[in-house]
């Protein structure tokens, strides 16, 4: 590294406030490159609102220089918003083969597959984009074929761990490459991007195989039984360990779920997951066979309204109904939030009779503080960004970033669009480019902004009421109404008096615009809807939205 | 107890599906008492509703058998609902000192105080009710002043837990009185119905005094910082070791939050709570002193969005604002729901420099799974209704149950609304009794039902489109209109094509009722409703709620 070279920028379009969305550009001078590009699901505040996605302006008003994506691994929060973003920036794009297998699947249902350039990448590959060469270094996650990048760039090397944990004994493959980290370390790594997800927790973040242990002894304590095992649609592992222990305990395995029949199919046909013969039977067959010879693999470990597992709960699936002795594994931590819809799914089994079993029967995909220390003392980076957490898992991040060692000037927390320029002696944040998230709604992309968040968060709490009015164009007189219509307030049938009160509300507003000589229908509108609200607030202490309507003839 | 005696009823008119509304009526014959008349808040698809209060039919049509109400402590899924139900059944009220004090002043901001009969009973007091004889046990719990009910019947003693935990060491007052539930099991207890809450966890809950010894430790390492503590507002032994923790420390103590400050102020005058002389200040005086010598006990454990807490960190409080090292401990484990809003509230924090402390700070006032054996071990109850929990916690509480060797035929599992009947030798349900939950929505109760929650959850989601049109009496051929007003559906500068295009999708299916000669309003406002549903989904997948409007001259 020569000492008059220019900072590298380091851009986080997402992936920081609106966790999930990870997203980050590179930059150096005419280079641009993008490592994931996720989605995010929509806060609770977001009425109506299917997913979010980056900001990419900065990438578009860039276009020219943005050399190619290059993608860690296949979750939704890395992957997620590739087809949206590829139908703007049309980049080509870098990943492993399972990572790369899951986005082809999306861009396939999209309908832009065959327009953009892909290139799979293995570990230990290094692959050239403008002024940077980029590594993929294997690391271990909750799901398979997972990548580290160390980005060369100019101004030093990058490393970004991507979502990683250290698993000694992983179910498929190799355990992460902590060699190549060490060899980076000693070569001089400027800047260290690493996962902060677990940073809260003490120790070591078990091995996906002890899970594999746990089925073993389940399947072994439960022969008697139909097992249902819910669990995330792309951790292959944790399939794989399912179909293991059904194999060894005599049991045909069915699938359940569009994302886990998909995932299943794309894994098993690159090979990252084995499936002895006459092991898989369609759902159909089910019924061939006795409870205890079956195990089914479900969606809906986290409580989703309309996955398999939530629908065999409410007993609104179509071919699994629950048995008394069934046994239901969540095999799944709940992700903060999904709490309540999880201990539904789990009361309702159990009013069916099924016992559940959901402790224990997990481990996480992400490093654990002693791990997140091993990676720093392997890489010694000079810079610590931590990525990858809500605010204060970057905060804690930062303490342990201090505690290994780095001057506390050395590590910075960022936020979404900061332009964090690095060098050999620079450091600073210079600039902050758009990367507000993108309100998707069925096929609308950006057209629900906060206006239209604010009128359904109020219609939610308080319904509406229009008042129609029609108006004699001559002398403004009511000639017609005035009529008045809720929706969402109460229930009309029981509330006739307050109906009728209502109307005599508005007509009197109506009079006393007609004595004023207002004619101006906007503000015969807001007269009618502040008596009303008046009104309505002091006999009910209810606030719904009132639409007046004035027509005329 | 005589073989001949008839068996008596339990009937839980709240607190199993919807948790929180904690209310029984036990009847035998002509006497009735209820126990404990708690609130539920509004499940997440309740939108708008504000709180969840039970049904008393059944009360109500047995008004003369109706005794009184005996409050087992005064938590708001206990005591919440006092105001309403007795305005509806105007019982006479019996609790210990603390419990009605909470209970009074409820009364007094409903306004029906004087209206309603009450009587402090002590721990040890026996009260008799109809041809009940009911005796307050003193329990441990995250409430002072809590009691067990033993109910005496013709039928046999029936020992209702309330919500207990056993702390041999508690801040204020005696520990649970084990003995008296020893010569319970000695006499023959004939049902026993114990808190289910913690029945998922082993061993026991920690000592409330255990808390206090981690806050001495926090006030030590601290010395230099303002300390910031939230916790329950009616948990008065957590505020009095924080109390305690500043006076050691020389720290003056501010107060903050409606429920905080009413609670202190009923349990200080009560004398269940110990403020040294000059220990407590007004928070206008908070500017008087240096940080590290002030300690704030605030509401806002849970994230609430309106709480003192929520306010100081979204930097809304008009008096109190984050200082980069302020230390701010939560005492309080978020409740299931709530992990959202209270990381949120963590994330504001320290994003403006505070440094905050969420775990190990807190205990439960629930029984582990070793308490409540021991209360099996104690009461030896012929018979186990589990209490107090969702239906997973009902369930393994009847596994315990089963284990300390009740029958499985003498164990049963309620739901609201049942009418079990008890003997020596009755076991059994026998009727079910109007018990939904009653919602509240500002002053209206019970005026918001499916039908309005239904229009709430589809305008949250989609917003709404309206369609007034003007048609010619004579002719029904429009003559103004249609004009489209939409709310919480698109931001509509951005979609005037989009508008327009529904206007032609309208004035065509006018078209098509006048060709068909179709008259009937409500034809042709499903004709329209249908063709703009069904132009909206192709165009946008979108599925607002449409209402035509036709005016007529």
């Amino acid at each position: 590294m020569e000492q008059n070279t220019k900072p590298v920028k380091i851009i986080p379009l997402g992936g920081l406030e609106q966790i999930g969305m990870n997203i980050t550009a590179i930059e150096y001078e005419d280079s641009i490159i993008v490592i994931d590009c996720g989605l995010a699901f929509p806060e609770d505040e977001m009425l109506g609102i299917d997913l979010v996605i980056p900001d990419v302006t900065y990438l578009k008003e860039n276009q020219d220089k943005v050399k190619g994506l290059v993608v860690t691994h296949g979750h939704e929060d890395h992957i997620g918003s590739i087809p949206y973003v590829e139908d703007v920036l049309n980049m080509p794009i870098y990943a492993t083969k399972l990572t790369m297998g899951l986005i082809e699947h999306k861009l396939t249902e999209h309908g832009n597959l065959s327009n953009i350039r892909r290139k799979v990448v293995q570990h230990g590959q290094i692959i050239n984009l403008g002024c940077f060469r980029i590594e993929f270094i294997r690391t271990n996650h909750s799901i398979v074929d997972a990548a580290a990048l160390a980005i060369y760039t100019p101004a030093g090397i990058i490393v970004h761990t991507g979502d990683f944990k250290v698993d000694f004994t992983p179910v498929f493959g190799e355990a992460i490459d902590l060699p190549r980290f060490g060899e980076l370390g000693k070569k001089g790594v400027l800047a260290l991007m690493a996962d902060s997800t677990n940073v809260e927790r003490p120790g070591y973040t078990q091995s996906e195989k002890t899970v594999g242990k746990t089925f073993d002894n389940l399947f072994n304590d439960n022969k008697d039984r139909r097992i249902i095992i819910a669990t995330f649609a792309s951790n292959v592992d944790r399939v794989q360990q399912i179909i293991n222990s059904a194999y060894k305990y005599g049991r045909k395995v069915v699938v359940e779920g569009r994302s886990m029949v998909n995932i299943i199919q794309t894994a098993s046909e690159l090979g990252y997951i084995n499936i002895p013969e006459n092991t898989l039977i369609d759902i159909e067959r089910i019924k061939d066979y006795p409870d205890e010879q079956i195990v089914l693999i479900t969606t809906g470990s986290q409580g989703e309204n309309m996955a398999a597992l939530s629908r065999i709960a409410a007993n609104i699936h179509n071919r699994i109904t629950i048995k008394p002795g069934d046994l239901v594994i969540f095999s799944s931590n709940p992700i903060p939030g999904n709490e309540k819809a999880v201990f539904k799914v789990i009361n309702e089994l159990e009013m069916k009779g099924a016992h559940v079993v959901f402790q224990d029967t997990h481990v996480s995909g992400h490093a654990c503080q002693e791990e997140i220390k091993l990676m720093y003392a392997l890489t010694k980076p000079k810079y610590a960004i931590p990525v990858h957490g809500e605010y204060r898992h970057l905060k804690r991040h930062a303490e342990l970033a201090e505690e290994m060692g780095i001057p506390k000037e050395n590590i910075k927390i960022l936020t979404t669009g900061d332009v964090l320029e690095v060098g050999e002696n620079t450091f600073e944040v210079t600039g902050k480019v758009p990367a507000q998230g993108i309100l998707v709604d069925g096929l609308g992309v950006g057209d629900v902004g906060n206006i239209v968040l604010r009128d359904r968060q109020h219609l939610s709490q308080n319904g509406l009421l229009i008042v129609v009015v029609t108006l004699d164009a001559a002398t403004n007189e009511c000639i017609a109404g005035p009529d008045i219509v809720s929706r969402g307030f109460v229930y009309v049938r029981e509330s006739e008096t307050l109906m009728d009160d209502c109307r005599e509300v508005v007509e009197e507003a109506l009079d006393s615009c007609l004595r004023k000589n207002i004619s101006d229908w906007g503000k015969i509108k807001n007269t009618i809807k502040d008596s009303l609200s008046e009104f309505l607030w002091k006999r009910t202490k209810r606030n719904p939205m009132i639409l007046p309507i004035i027509t005329e003839v």
